[in-house]
């Protein structure tokens, strides 16, 4: 990556997100269709982007948003990826993966193999899940400190089988049938609290060493696991002073482990309406704002941060009122603190609150090219960001703008690269390579 | 499918198989090369093969042969599939997953997922797999009838979570903003013995139904498990006879399960070696045969049936000692089997055997295209198969000349399709499409 130059991902939902579902050019049965993720990847590639990350979900909330909402289903990622590394050539691909509800044997090999696969071009999402317990032998949702400590293992697990074999060791030697030399395999043999695993994984060292490993845990456990493992930080940051902050605590706390400032990369969602005009742009937005059901969502999240009353109850332009002191969710704690913050910051009426939290948490940035290419260059210069994770709804006009008039607009700034620098993904990101550690 | 037309289905190896990758013609580094399998899927599919299938193990065996056998490491079939998916157009992709180390919810949803993204051409190879516990939070290998166990309940929570979700569940009506029909819903909650899974699943119901099942089990209880669930039989059988005492007690029992005889195909594992002539086939054979390493080979089958004494340690042509009388493994009763009554039928020399087991314990075919057609057409018509599993080594000229040389003078003699016949992998077998218990 040149210098000067900062990192785009783009997040795709498993189906379109919010109420783009509802608008008359958005296609039907998305959730059925291979065609429609191949089209986000080309296009996604023929703009440049470094990344295509998939989040994931273990289970359907049987909740009042369920009939109304798009979140129901959607395929996982891990099967998704190898189909889009196969009809795509330089974007990385970066699926989500459960640290609670998997075994570190399989998610270790599935990556190897897509990082092989892809030409490595893999990422891991790292998460521990916001719920399906229900689903994997127990009666709740595993605690959030149990998961996270889970977690801390399965990542040392996963990282040491990805080291079971020197980068030669596959010398394939067709005259004497040596196939490999066996000094250049280790075996793990990991015995710890959660996980008593051999060793040694049955792939190869893939061309990147390591998958990337992106991570978005924003609880002081999820902020310490990505300032320990996380290469490409994922967050949701409102000012560029909250940014700069978030930026030089988790440089800060990632130094503490001993990495260096470009081992990690730290990427803000934002969430672009593109239009010719601001008026434009704005009109776009509010129309599938007004295709959104103000009433259901606003009971949702409600519940989903246990805010402790039901915002949708309340009138529309009504100043919300402040949020309980104290946190108590176990599931989504960074959502929880961003709701409370923002409540607390901007006092907000229910629409304006409602407005921000639709964009799932992150900035919504509704303008002309020229005025969000302004914004993210003034974030990446302040030293908020090392670039930016573009929240798409999937809906395929959407991500066409951004590609066509954002992006060129960017390029013409030098601030976004105009070809991939390298074949990997780390090559891309400007990650290091990821050695052996045994050999 | 047409009356009087068999199935062909095709086993690839995770690398090249045996000593194939010695030969002079075998690329390296198959087991880092997308292009090598897509090469393979794509014959396969040029030559109307059915079905594309993968084994898979879930550990590396730390023995004599490692060193010198390529089947040390191989891909997760489940993230090879959907690359494979997005190459072809028409072969079925049957991926193994193993019911002993994994979740069913997991593995509902990957097959599912597998299903849409293939357009229905998805199948599970249902494993209770032969090794592996060392990676999996275990001292040693779950036993054989826990196993079979856990795998019936297993493949019962999948194919209800596949159940989930009435066809027609997804309105997703852009006027009233209803995406789904609350009453097309359905929440399993099983409560088993090894499982407990809430459901729903978050994927919809596949174009197949449920994807083809695949087993192979031959042990007493995984005869059954095949008999209640299997629509691909996969098997190992050595003389017309014996196929047909197995085809015939196979449908019997799925019989005994309310299953048509239709329901299930059963296809016999056969390994060809394809010449123009019987001499130039006999020549291929002997090539790749010298290029193995005998004693090792030997004194790995030994320990891996439990034979009592070492075959390598025998001259080469003397007749091979009776083997005991009783079964003593845990992981692979069939094979064990298998090379038992091999022994006591033929009274073969060490290199008889060894060049039977070799073929990883199935019918070596060498010949003409002529004399392979016969052979093929001999047991189809005697009722001992419905199709065949032709098990290559991966070495493309090996496909080559079965799809170049065999499938057209199949095809001119009316036993294989021309075509596709459906869309779906169930169609193009002839198995039923399956409808939804629940609604």
């Amino acid at each position: 990556m040149s210098q000067g130059q900062f990192v785009l991902g783009a997040f795709i939902p498993g189906t379109l997100s919010g109420s783009a579902w509802r608008l008359p050019e958005a296609p039907l049965d998305t959730f059925r269709s291979l065609e429609h993720y191949q089209y986000i990847a080309r296009k996604l590639e023929a703009g440049r982007f470094h990344s295509l990350f998939f989040n994931d979900t273990l289970d359907v909330k049987l909740d009042l948003a369920l009939q109304r909402g798009p979140n129901s289903v959607r395929w996982d990622p891990l099967i998704l990826a190898p189909a889009l590394a196969a009809s795509t050539r330089h974007i990385g691909l970066i699926a989500t993966a459960s640290t609670t509800y998997n075994e570190p044997y399989n998610v270790a090999r599935k990556y190897a193999a897509l990082d092989h696969l892809s030409g490595g071009r893999a990422g891991w999402n790292l998460v521990t899940s916001l719920g399906g317990g229900e689903n994997f032998n127990r009666q709740e949702h595993v605690e959030h400190d149990d998961r996270y400590a889970r977690a801390e293992e399965f990542y040392d697990v996963v990282s040491g089988l990805w080291d079971s074999w020197a980068d030669d060791a596959f010398i394939q030697d067709k005259a004497s049938g040596t196939w490999l030399d066996i000094d250049k395999l280790h075996v793990l043999d990991h015995q710890g609290e959660h996980f008593q695993v051999r060793g040694p994984l049955n792939v190869s060292r893939s061309p990147q060493g390591h998958p990337v490993v992106a991570q978005a845990g924003a609880s002081v456990a999820g902020k310490r696991l990505a300032a320990r493992v996380g290469e490409l930080i994922f967050t949701a940051q409102h000012t560029i002073e909250q940014g700069r902050a978030f930026y030089q605590e988790t440089k800060a706390a990632a130094a503490a482990f001993g990495r260096g400032a470009n081992e990690l990369k730290i990427l803000p969602g934002v969430s672009p309406v593109v239009g010719k005009t601001l008026a434009e742009a704005q009109a776009k937005y509010d129309r599938q704002q007004e295709l959104l059901e103000p009433k259901a969502f606003l009971s949702s999240i409600s519940k989903f941060v246990s805010l402790g009353y039901d915002l949708s109850e309340l009138p529309f332009d009504e100043v919300v009122p402040l949020p309980p002191e104290h946190f108590t969710t176990n599931t989504h704690q960074s959502r929880q603190k961003l709701v409370f913050d923002l409540i607390r910051r901007e006092r907000p009426t229910v629409r304006q609150l409602f407005n921000q939290l639709t964009s799932g948490g992150h900035r919504i940035l509704i303008g002309t090219p020229e005025s969000i290419a302004d914004d993210l260059h003034a974030w990446y210069e302040a030293g908020a960001a090392d670039g930016f994770n573009i929240m798409f709804s999937g809906l395929h006009s959407a991500i066409d703008d951004f590609v066509d008039c954002v992006v060129p607009e960017l390029q013409r700034r030098g601030l976004f690269q105009r070809e991939y620098a390298g074949t990997t993904l780390r090559e891309n990101l400007g990650l290091p390579y990821r050695t052996n550690r045994f050999f």
